[in-house]
């Protein structure tokens, strides 16, 4: 039996708050260039002094040594098995939540590029120069007028950043079985698309005529006069929280992905701000509401992208100043971990273990206070999967029929 | 291949002895209200200096956050994974085997309330006022005989405590596929015996038959008129321990229900008393007859569930003061730990890690003296499954070949 249907199969409903928070990438690396990790350099009273009452841990996301995306990070958090077809989130469903749009059941989402290619069709820039945003919208516009014209399928056309956009196709029967369309290099043509499974052979054609038209649209352009397609996708179909573990979930994140993975778990997704501060607003206020709450705090994996440890210090030291507005609101389980780590001197995701905080009146306390990744790796808790921790959210929250008699 | 198969494939004789020693729910809780634990307030001379040259660890019984019955507890330190089909031991067949009873193969088990109902046949008390246990023995005698005319299948009831008795139904092609007749509420009629599986049709008509002919008996009762069925199950088919490790194993357990888990796995069970100094004395008499040795303490386990840590820690000082006789035994292996954790404060099984001591000639050393949950977090054998416990006693015994060349 996989561990969430054994998970489903005792979960029972009872009268407890369960608090999931994330801090994005938290986790970091000691090193001989930074000694201290991000945890260990923060001023933390309010987390260190729950962690004397708590029990520590470290949680792998995916596998020992793979670095997660934050679309698997997040679904393991929601005691998914990231690695099943069932929890395999597309890069252009990824793309399409990243922007904060919802599909549509059956609904294919491709991330777009612009790219340039010559009056011979060669391709002379994948990335058609990284044109502005603005002129991104504009030649967006082009597509989407001239996908109104195709028959059988309902196209949208959704710019992102620079040269990057999303292209989103609903109609009967469509499969996201296809090969992209980005041959990878330069000096030659695009790639038809192509179905990588009978069953996307109508689709597959759909797409070749979406192409050429938006193609045909822009052939006059300078610069972004062909799209490349990458990541064809429909929603994944999981089941949803509520139903497996008679829980209500709520989300409060304030950038769109997350929004988008929690919603994909059957939670419902509460608008909400981007900062600890706004979203603790938002938690309050809907307190009643929920029985797990799934907090998203985005800054601390920013900065360490961006290699600043300072800034990702200050983000948990943030984080830790509102931590007993959290606490007022006595939550009987709180989590507090990362869907991954984000070492600072990486500037990148990273396949490190998560520290990971376990707060409920029957966590095994470790008596000490100090919450960073030594710690962690010393806990009561142990290392493990990821997509163990809403087990144990859900044990220490009361919420588990004992297994057998 | 299961973990089970591999060990079974590389077992070999030996001449070596092996003991397994279980405190039952000696694994406990730290928290505000209680900081330490059950063996961390137990002065335990003998378990502490054991430990120095032992290797310690912790298991986890079923799966993280999952609390597990006594059944599960103990077929995974058996060796079995308690989650797949041919480990679960349903709650009819736990209930007979707590009353000491043996089930013949194709035996069907269920436990039975006597409940009230009124006039029009609607349940009043799910549970018929709980009648004396005296009452219970008195009207079990009155549905035996009324099952005595019964055709095709042979009938045994079994009174236990207050309202509760078991079922057994003997006969050719019996099924336990039924539903419970329990409908968990008053103000409706009990529900009629059906089949969750079409192979169960026939037993399903004859449990109806059953309980016509014992409520026809019991009618005129003014409690226990009417009666409740539940957990039809017959007795798990698990591959014996015997056959798989080409092991002689012994049972030593006083309580009746850890005697039948034993004797399902194909143990022999050894007619013991109920405390460590009776059961050791059962030990010493029977040393040359076996190889592995399981013996039982469950009054750990009852302090636990009265959240009685004082009486926790007697008990297990009353096993330290033992230790030395099972130890001039000269066993090759000790492993000390419980089927599950049962802290104190919770007064019920809980889903924590167990505490496990492995004492052998070729365990790792601890090298330092102490036995408890903290010291057991730290320990060389990390923290494991339950059912890895067998391949590490017959590991650390000599009985296993190398895989491979």
């Amino acid at each position: 039996m996989r561990h969430h249907e054994l998970l489903a199969r005792l979960a029972r409903p009872a009268d407890t708050k369960l608090v999931l928070l994330v801090l994005d990438g938290v986790g970091d690396l000691s090193s001989a260039e930074q000694p201290r990790t991000a945890l260990e350099a923060a001023s933390t009273p309010h987390l260190d002094a729950l962690a004397a009452r708590s029990s520590l841990g470290r949680i792998v996301p995916v596998a020992t040594g793979v670095t997660p995306g934050s679309g698997p990070g997040h679904l393991a958090l929601f005691g998914y098995d990231p690695t099943t077809p069932e929890a395999d989130i597309g890069r252009g469903v990824l793309e399409a939540l990243g922007l904060g749009l919802t599909l549509g059941a059956g609904e294919i989402a491709a991330r777009g590029n612009f790219a340039t290619a010559d009056a011979s069709g060669r391709l002379t820039d994948r990335r058609a120069g990284r044109i502005p945003t603005e002129e991104c919208r504009r030649v967006c516009a082009r597509l989407e007028h001239a996908l109104a014209a195709l028959d059988g399928v309902a196209a949208r056309v959704v710019p992102g950043e620079a040269h990057r956009f999303v292209l989103l196709l609903a109609g009967d029967g469509l499969s996201a079985a296809l090969a992209d369309t980005d041959p990878q290099a330069l000096g030659v043509p695009p790639l038809a698309a192509r179905e990588t499974a009978p069953e996307a052979a109508a689709t597959a054609a759909q797409v070749r005529r979406a192409v050429a038209a938006m193609e045909a649209a822009i052939a006059d352009e300078p610069q972004a006069n062909r799209v490349l397609l990458r990541g064809f996708s429909q929603m994944p179909h999981l089941p949803p929280m509520p139903e497996l573990y008679r829980l209500r979930c709520g989300a409060f994140a304030g950038y769109p992905l997350y929004r988008g993975v929690a919603q994909a778990c059957g939670m419902e997704v509460v608008p909400c701000g981007k900062r600890i501060g706004e979203i603790l607003d938002t938690v309050a206020a809907r307190w009643a509401d929920f029985d797990y709450f799934f907090l998203h705090v985005k800054q601390t994996d920013q900065a360490g992208e961006d290699g600043d440890l300072a800034a990702k210090v200050a983000v948990i030291e943030e984080v830790d100043r509102e931590l007993p507005r959290l606490l007022a609101l006595s939550p009987d389980v709180v989590a507090v971990t990362g869907d991954h780590s984000t070492p600072a001197p990486m500037r990148a995701h990273s396949f490190h273990p998560v520290p990971l905080l376990l707060a409920a009146g029957i966590a095994f306390a470790e008596g000490e206070p100090g919450f960073d990744e030594r710690r962690a790796a010393r806990g009561q808790l142990g290392t493990l999967p990821s997509r163990e921790v809403l087990g144990l959210m859900l044990a220490h929250g009361g919420r588990l029929e004992k297994y057998g008699a």
